[in-house]
C-alpha cells in the first residue's frame, strides 16, 4: 500500500526460499520478517548486486533497517534517498568430499557439528596451509563480522565492526582451558578436516543444514566473491545498535549519549 | 663474535633507551633481550624502516627470531638470506591535552589506567565520532594484533593473527555482566574521554607509562603510519608460535603435527 | 592376575551397562576403562556403597585411581591400606512429566538440551521457587563440583572443588552477553521448565540420553540421597591432577613444586 | 524523623569509620549510603551481632536492604517485624609477615596487588597445604559468595548464592591462556606466598588497603568466625535482585515474572 503511492513498482512473493531468478532486474529487495527471513535472500541478493531493505518482524532484528512501526514513514525517506549502503562480506564453505561438490555461502556464519545430536567433533584447522590447531569440541562457528553478534557471541567471541576485513573462528565448548576466538584476515584460506572416521559432520550456513559424507578430504572457507549491499538508515551508528539490541554496556549503569 | 666472522659491522650498545640516531645507517637491528627490549627499540627501528632481528634472552620471546640458543648458527643463514620480514602495524596515541602535546608510538598496546593504583576509571570511546560505550573499569587495552598475545590476552580478548588490518579494544575487569572485546578496522579514528574530573590517567605504550593532567579533552588513538619490519625464519607459522609459547590447544592432549 | 596373587577373590564382567546387584556383596569395584565406563557404574557403586578403584585405559581418566602402568604394582599398596576415600556428592534428576516418572542419577552432570541437533531451547530456572532466569541457548549443564572438570569446563564454567557442598549451573552458548555460571548451595532444589511448547528435549545424565516427551511440568534436580565412595592415592592433591591432566595454569611458564 | 515518630532510640554519627564501641548495646544499624558505607562497618557489626539496615543513597546498593524512596514507608514493616536475616559469611586475612601482625575482615573480598600500579604479582597459591597454581597476574581476589557480585565478576568469576558455603579465588589479567575461577570448600585455609623479592605488596579488604612488607612469608586467608547479620526485605529474592541491578539475563530479551 505504501508503496503503491509512491510510485514503485512491487513484485512480492511469500515462498521461502524465492523462487529462483525472482529478484532479477529489481532495484531492491524488501524483507518483510526477521533476521533469519533476511538471511535466507542474501546469497541470491549479492549475486545481483540487489540492495536489501529489512523490515523487522522478527525477535531481534540485527540486520533490518527498519522497525515494523517505522516502515510506513520511514520507506518514503529511503525512497528520497535519505540512506546508506553497508556492503557486508560473505563467506563460502566449498565441499569436494561428496560426489557433487557444494558450495554454501553465509551472511552470519558456517557452523560445523557432527551429524548425531550431542557429540563431540574432532577438527583440524590449517590457515593458508599452516596448522591452526586441533579441536575437540561441539562444533566450530567461522564468523563474518556481520555475524560476530549472532552465534559467535553465544559463544563467548568478540564483538567486531561490520567493516573489519577478517574472518572470525570460535569453537563452541572445546575440550580445553585456553578456548580463544581467533581473527584471520579476510583473504585468509581455512581448510577445516573432520579427524574421526566415524563421524558424518552437518555444515550449516546461516543456519540451512548440509550433512556431509565423507570424512577424509578437508573443506574450505573463504570469502565469498561479492558483498552484500545492505540498506541502513542515514544515521546508522553500529555500536548504537548493539547497546541496544544486545544489552550491551562497559558499565552497570545506563549510558546517557 | 658471529658477527665478526661473518664479516659484519656492528655498532652495538647497551645503553637503554638507546642513543637518539643510534640507527641511522644501519641495515638491520640485532636485539638481544626479552620482548621488553625489542618493545623499547620498534617505534625507532619503525620509523627508519631498519629490520629487527630479536634473539630471546627473556620469558617468552614472543617477538623474538632466534632462542639464544639458536642464535649463532641461525644468524649465518639470516645474513644468507634465508629469512621473511613481517611488516607490523603499530598504533600510536596523540595527547593534546596537556601544555606540550604528546604522541607515543606502540606495536603492542596502548593501557590507560588511573594514575592512582586501584582505582577505577570512567572512560567514554568514539568510534569515527560514533559512541562505542562508557567503560567504568581498571583500565582500557587498545592493542594491535601483534600485541594480541599480550595483555589483551590475559584480559580475555581473541587471538589476532599479525597480518589482520585492524585494532583491537578490551577493557579490564569492568564493573558489567556483558563484557566482550571489539575488534575495529585498523583506519579506525578512537577517541577516549575521561570522565572523571578528580582522575588524573596513566598512560602506558608497551608499558611505558605517561601521566596525563587534563580530564576535558579526550585523546585519540590512531594506526601509526608506519609499520615495523620484522625478521623471521623462513618458514615461521604463526599459531604454532601460539601452541608452543602459550601452551595453546583446542584439546586437552597434545597436537601431533 | 595380579588380584589372585594377592589372595583376593574377583567377579568379573564386560557387560556394559553391568548385570543388576553385580556388585552386591562386593567390598570394592575395580573398573578398567576411562572415566565413561566409570560414570556407567558410579550410580550403582554409590546405592551400595562400594568404593570405585578406577584403572585408566581411556582418555583423560581424571576419576580413575590408577593409570594402566601403576596398576599392577600400586594395586597391592590399595590393598594394604595405602589410599584415602572421598565421597563425591551425585546429583538426580526427577522426571514425572511422562507417563512412567524417571529419575537419572549423574556424578558428572545433568545436561538438558532440544531433541533435534542444532536447535536452541527456551529453559525457565527456578531455585527454591524464585525465579533464576530464562535461558535460551543451545542447552543448560547442572554439574557437580566433580563435573566441574567435564562438560561445565567447556562451556566456560569454574573449577570446583571435589568438596565443597554446591551444584553449579552454565548454559551452553545463550543468547546473551552477560554470561556467567552460577554456584547454588547444594540442598537447592531446581526445577527446570520447557517453555516452547514445540520442543521435545533430551535430558542426559553423564552423557546417557533420554528424550523426554511433555513440555508443560517442570522437571527438578537436587542433590542425590548418596555419595559415591571414589578410592583415592593416599597423597591425591586435586589441583595437581587439574595441573597435569588439564594443563591448567595461572601462568605461561611451567609450574615448579 | 520516621525513627521518632515510632518510638525508636536512635543514635547517630557521620563519622567514617566510625567511632570505636559506638554500636554496642543497639538493636541493629541502619546505614544510610551505598555499599562502600555498609562495607566499612560490616565487620564491627558481625563481631557485635548487630543486624544492618542498608539504606541505599550510592550506586548499585547491593547490599543495601531499602532504596531511599522506600525507606520512610518500609521502616516502619521492619520494625514491625516483616523482614527476614540473611547471614551473611565474612572472610579474614592474617599477615604475620611484618613487626605487627595484622588481620584484616571483608564481607566481599580480600585482594592481593603489587604496591606500584601496573606491576605484575607473581604468588603461588596453596590450599590447605597442597599448591593449587602459581598466578603472575595484575591482581588476585580471594571473594566470599556475597562479593561474587563485585570484583569477582569484573574479573569474569561466576554468580555465586549467597548461603552458598564456599571461597571463590579469581586472578585479575593473568599471563595465561586457561584463566578460571576456582571454587573452594568454606573451610579451606588459603595460603598466599609473594614469590617476586623485589616485590612489595597491597592487599585491600573490601577496598581497604594496606601495604604489606615482607616477601618472604606467606600469608593465610580463611572463613571469619562470625557472620554479619544482614536485614532483608520478607520476599528478598537473590536472582531477582542480580537480573535488576546489573542487567543479568539467559537471553536478550526482556524476562517477564
Amino acid at each position: 500500500a505504501t508503496a503503491d503511492k509512491l510510485g514503485v513498482t512491487v513484485r512480492s512473493t511469500d515462498q521461502f526460499p524465492v523462487p529462483q531468478n525472482f529478484l532479477a532486474d529489481c532495484d531492491a529487495c524488501c524483507v518483510i520478517g526477521g533476521d533469519g527471513t533476511l538471511l535466507g535472500i542474501a546469497a541470491d541478493a549479492a549475486r545481483g548486486q540487489i540492495p536489501i531493505i529489512g523490515v523487522n518482524r522478527g525477535y531481534l532484528g540485527f540486520l533490518t533497517t527498519l522497525s515494523a512501526d517505522e516502515a510506513p514513514r520511514q520507506f518514503q525517506e529511503i525512497l528520497a534517498g535519505k540512506f546508506q549502503i553497508s556492503h557486508r562480506s560473505l563467506i563460502q564453505c566449498r565441499i569436494d568430499c561428496d560426489d557433487t561438490p557444494l558450495t554454501l555461502t553465509a551472511l552470519n556464519d558456517i557452523v560445523i557439528k557432527d551429524e548425531r545430536n550431542s557429540q563431540l567433533v574432532r577438527l583440524e584447522v590449517y590457515a593458508d596451509d599452516q596448522l591452526v590447531t586441533d579441536y575437540f569440541s561441539d562444533g566450530l562457528i567461522v564468523s563474518t563480522p556481520t555475524g560476530s553478534t549472532a552465534y559467535n557471541l553465544s559463544a563467548g567471541g568478540p564483538l567486531i565492526h561490520p567493516d573489519a576485513a577478517v574472518i572470525a573462528m570460535t569453537p563452541i565448548c572445546p575440550h580445553t582451558l585456553s578456548n580463544r576466538s581467533i581473527i584471520f584476515r579476510d583473504d585468509v584460506r581455512l581448510r577445516i578436516r573432520n579427524r574421526d572416521p566415524q563421524a558424518r559432520l552437518l555444515v550449516a550456513a546461516d543456519g540451512r543444514q548440509n550433512p556431509i559424507l565423507c570424512e577424509s578430504k578437508p573443506f574450505e572457507i573463504t570469502l565469498a566473491p561479492m558483498r552484500l549491499p545492505l540498506v541502513q538508515h542515514a544515521d546508522y551508528a553500529h555500536f548504537s545498535v548493539v547497546r541496544k539490541k544486545l544489552n550491551w554496556s562497559g558499565s552497570h549503569g545506563p549510558i546517557t549519549e
